[in-house]
């Protein structure tokens, strides 16, 4: 049986109107000529390291084993900042080490991490500016490779970590912020459906609150209630969403990244 | 001689800034290492059957045969819509029953039709709001990978499609409408040039309208005008189309979508 | 060895919303299966032609010899402009003879040139509007396959170049002027290190002017100033930029393509 190729994915606040999707892509294709290369999104808010580390996190969790991860939302290249790669879960990623890797450590167990120095890996000329082109791009490449992560560098003592708000649960109530706004302005929270089942007997009878304003019942689904109707579910990625069918529940409920949620059982 | 790689192409309205589109990538990955993955467009207008129709007709074209195709507009996830994948020309498609199928069905004959149900091709658990996830990509990824289609279940009675406008000829007028309006401003029309080759005598000397107001004669491309200025042509589709040149049409017309166009003999 | 899959790659100002660039790809893949298709992007600016060349040059410099770059940025298309294809460095490039080459040219010194007349490797039927699909495409995925460049036509007697502002020294002032703003507002200017390192006896003590105001001193990057201030640094593509930290240099010293820029030793 022919080898699968390997895959190497890309995420960064590049956007893709300039040229720096297009030079990271060339650095890979050639140290690894075979790979095949996928855009996470390149869309992440400019310099929004939070917002790339979550979807960093969201992005990856369906792809095989042995997939390559690139991040680069780093608005402190060319500093003191390290880059870093490290196998998470089934799946390696390289990084930048400025939290961009949290959601990701918070989600799956650490395998093992190198800080990037071995100069072999690497481009021999490292711009101040761009190293997706000149360091990311290309250890990702001999990662695909099959090269060893213990052969990139030495192991961190430690690594840069967000502050990822958590849930928590206080007389009866569960207590969440908004992690993620889409762009149909769905308000993705960090309360996990488990937690909910957890914490209530039924999902069916809860009261959803968002921004100290009352979202109403959790259903199944957008269509199960009017068009331009607030709703809550339990969304694709397991978290309790504050939606509306067919409209835009940012601004119904004027909530953004931050923005508080609670749960509560009916009255 | 190396078998070619199965072509797998996407279509959706997630837009390409959240986690959706590569979620469905590392989906499709999983079940087919080897695939070449397209994107059509993810920035079908949000909830917008009738464009994303329209777009998967026209972007899949060109395709080699036993491509396959996903189109993922649907605001009625979740709901009793079902899933359908279906043999049209040569390529496959795999979509949901509310119409998007409709332009591609009026363009090509369907050569096969099975309604989605066998949990063998599909994710195990399914969301409630990302079947993009977990129905369209794996059934794509399996049908690319050789599945039949009659395996992913029966062939449905009848399935959604919509009602897209005809053109007509009426006292020697041939009246269409714009149906897609591109990021130029060029207004597309439902007329193709064998209607108006056949309705009149030399297309050189025909007179179209958009809007009510004279557009001027059926040029051969945009720089047949002064900047700035209207015109009318065949475009790239073989249809009638309302453009500039270097400037947008759909604001010197007061175009949009379902916009009235006729075309006449020259007085 | 497996022998590498060929590459192409694409640079248009067709937008990503509508079915122009999957038209393309399919095109591609009709011809030459195998192909990685690299999308370097698609969001030029509609009909400019310099930016897109000059995205043309720096998206294609870091890929692999052999590797087919295609640009369409073509106002012109269906006038009586020549589509051409040539050998610049180590890669081949399909581009409209509108001066899209102009960055290339100067950047790489050319090994060949074709003007597009063979039918064998063009599309049988060309559209008037859409030479992408019917002509630059094709000859693309043609010349990935193995076809020599000199089967697609005769060698052009000449062909468009754009008028490139050049850098000049004037009583030891450098001057030059921005030549692209991306998506951050960082402003790239016409100035090569190695002009600026021959000119000034040292880079650190020089003082940078945009549009007539001074920017500060030339400094590593962008976190070597406070966060919202001006700086001017060498950026990756080893050119003199006008950046800021965290906020839009485009905006503190109002520039644009064509603003001044000029260097001089500290008094």
């Amino acid at each position: 049986m022919a080898k699968k190729p390997p895959i190497i994915t890309l995420l960064s606040d590049f956007g893709t109107d300039g040229p720096y999707v297009a030079a990271m892509k060339g650095a890979i294709l050639e140290i690894c000529p075979g790979a095949t290369i996928v855009d996470l999104t390149h869309d992440v808010p400019a310099h929004d390291v939070w917002a790339g580390s979550f979807l960093l996190d969201q992005a990856t969790r369906d792809f095989p084993s042995e997939t390559v991860h690139v991040g680069v939302v780093d608005p402190g290249v060319g500093s003191q900042r390290t880059a870093l790669a490290g196998r998470f879960g089934e799946n390696f990623f390289v990084f930048p080490d400025n939290g961009l890797i949290s959601f990701v450590q918070a989600s799956r167990p650490c395998q093992g991490l190198a800080t990037v120095r071995n100069q072999q890996y690497t481009r021999r000329a490292i711009s101040m500016t761009f190293h997706g082109r000149d360091v990311f791009a290309p250890v990702a490449a001999h990662l695909a490779s099959g090269v060893n992560l213990q052969r990139l560098g030495p192991t961190p003592q430690r690594y840069t970590l967000l502050d990822v708000p958590q849930p928590f649960e206080d007389a009866g109530v569960v207590h969440g912020r908004i992690i993620y706004v889409d762009r149909f302005g769905n308000c993705v929270s960090n309360l996990p459906v488990a937690l909910l089942d957890n914490a209530f007997e039924n999902l069916q009878t809860v009261e959803v609150w968002c921004n100290g304003r009352q979202v109403g019942p959790l259903v199944g689904t957008y269509s199960f209630v009017e068009p331009g109707r607030g709703l809550a579910l339990i969304n694709s990625m397991g978290l309790l969403e504050i939606a509306a069918n067919q409209a835009r529940a940012s601004e119904i409920f004027d909530a953004r990244v931050g923005t508080q949620v609670h749960v509560v059982a009916q009255g």
